[in-house]
């Protein structure tokens, strides 16, 4: 079941993601190390919960970006990797406060932490998680990364916040849509980018042009995983397909149906996401009518550009291999789809 | 219903606070600037849940802390108002997420902001005004300040876990109770009271000395908070006598009546307190236990203990009008049951 996702080229998108793991192979050694050194608590659920979370499973995508922006300004002391922990930290708080949010099963598929925890653990664990990783920025003492990564902690809520508000309502439009992601999910990668320069006290135009490549590649991941959720495998992706579909969860793929569907498709789509009254069949002709009107190329085509965007802001940058790097996991985040 | 408290004296708790009242006052004005401003956003239901509970309540003690320990060392600036304001948003959302965690319906004696927003709405703008207050404080540009409350922060979190690993446990002991009020209440206290001190760049001693008298303060006043719920006037504090039992919450006078108890008498609190089979009469019959026990009293008495502690930790600085206001509100913490 599924709709297959176009790719730019045959290449296999884990190609792409190499030249980033071998830049950050080493650093990311260390940022395990405090990871695993700072989940621990005197109180078993929080090292027991953050685990489960922390230490199984997950790309690292964003830590990676603080090290590789780093690494391609010339960085050549040791704080990017604490300030990459503490955006782990803060990625893996909001994975926990989502999931009760969202009323989630599954995470990186395995049972998501409310599930065996509970919700109020959950909650509490974040919050935790959020303390310690403003605790590990402060150890590390830069101002600049702290406005950076306490800017984006804010901003993220606020996303959540606007995306709950829009929760069912199949009016939403594109750019209220786009609002959501640059705050909810683009925020952390702006902000972990900017702060490998941040953190080596770089000139704010590469502040800057490295917040425009976290914001714009961050942007088009989740594209390309709401364009996943009705299209990827979702064996490989730790997901169901279906899953956003069932939640009643407004992606761009099913504003673009709304907005390109008839009268009595609206109505389909109004009684699925808007009332939750969901029957058997029903994915699949969700998945037939994105078919239909071509909303998965489109929102790949969306993912696409913004990955343009976010190859262009690093043009400041002299030619290096970090920069190829940098470059190379945007394909991997635009084709990671089959 | 509710045993009467004993008191110290006879004098009118509320007098014992306006010392503190007029010493802050001024500042306090700013300080409700700054939550009006910052608790703004583009995002409607922000505004909404934040006023909701920051704007129309709450006796500010903790911001107010901030303000007094800032003039006790004579601080002549205005930097501790902003930080005040953020002790005050850390405090709200630890207030959202606990009534999550809690499933309160009440809060200051009104709705809860979950049982009009929703959980959802009150995980996620928790997190909006955490992020809020580190960047007030980012801005404030004060790393000792940023230390101590972020240390702060992780802490609460902590407490709140401990606290919930230990729900429905009678056999929970007074020790373990002590480290999760020091955690979960005292901390905000003892952060709050050490920040006035450390943005006016005193010496370790008054940091130390004020982070005594706050840590101490709140364990006391979290005793009477916990008296209190089987005791008090519901009206008068916006609560209903009894939540905590009903909740199956472990606090001081249920583990002394638990301890203090016979056979029979222990078997009562595991099958209401323990297994949540709550029956008419049960209440009256927990309070009734804790008459014959007399553990309000001796839970009185502790916290006039942790008061006093508070009262001598000021010792280290010479006596002046700001000093007595920080005592005299030990005696409104610790008398505020009438």
């Amino acid at each position: 079941m599924g709709l297959v996702v176009p790719l730019e080229g045959a290449r296999d998108p884990a190609e792409s993601l190499k030249p980033l793991l071998d830049l950050v192979s080493e650093d990311m050694e260390g940022i395990n190390r405090i990871i695993l050194d700072k989940a621990i608590s005197d109180v078993d659920m929080i090292p027991d919960l953050a685990h489960h979370l922390i230490v199984s499973g997950g790309k690292r995508l964003r830590p990676m970006m603080t090290i590789a922006a780093a690494k391609l300004v010339g960085y050549r002391d040791k704080a990017h990797i604490r300030v990459a922990a503490a955006v782990e930290f803060m990625h893996t708080a909001t994975l926990l406060h989502d999931d009760v949010v969202d009323e989630s099963d599954v995470r990186r598929g395995k049972k998501a932490a409310r599930m065996i925890w509970g919700n109020q653990a959950s909650v509490l664990v974040g919050d935790f998680l959020l303390g310690q990783a403003f605790r590990m920025l402060v150890d590390v003492g830069s101002l600049p990364v702290l406005r950076i990564l306490s800017n984006a902690a804010a901003v993220i809520a606020e996303g959540e916040v606007m995306q709950l508000a829009a929760a069912k309502n199949t009016a939403t439009t594109e750019d209220a849509y786009l609002a959501i992601i640059d705050a909810k999910t683009a925020a952390l990668f702006a902000g972990a980018a900017e702060s490998g320069a941040a953190i080596a006290q770089r000139p704010a135009q590469e502040l800057e042009a490295l917040r425009s490549y976290g914001k714009n590649l961050g942007i088009a991941f989740q594209l390309v995983d709401d364009a996943l959720d009705y299209s990827g495998d979702a064996l490989r992706l730790g997901k169901s397909v279906g899953d956003d579909f069932r939640e009643g969860k407004i992606t761009l793929p099913v504003i673009l149906s709304y907005r390109r569907g008839s009268a009595e498709e609206r109505a389909f789509w109004n009684r699925t996401i808007a009332e939750g009254k969901i029957e058997d069949g029903d994915l699949e002709h969700a998945i037939a009518l994105m078919k239909k009107h071509k909303v998965i190329e489109a929102t790949m085509e969306r993912a696409r550009t913004y990955g343009t965007i976010a190859r262009d802001a690093l043009g400041v940058f002299p030619d290096s291999s970090e920069r190829e790097a940098m470059r190379e996991v945007i394909t991997f985040c635009v084709n990671r789809a089959h």
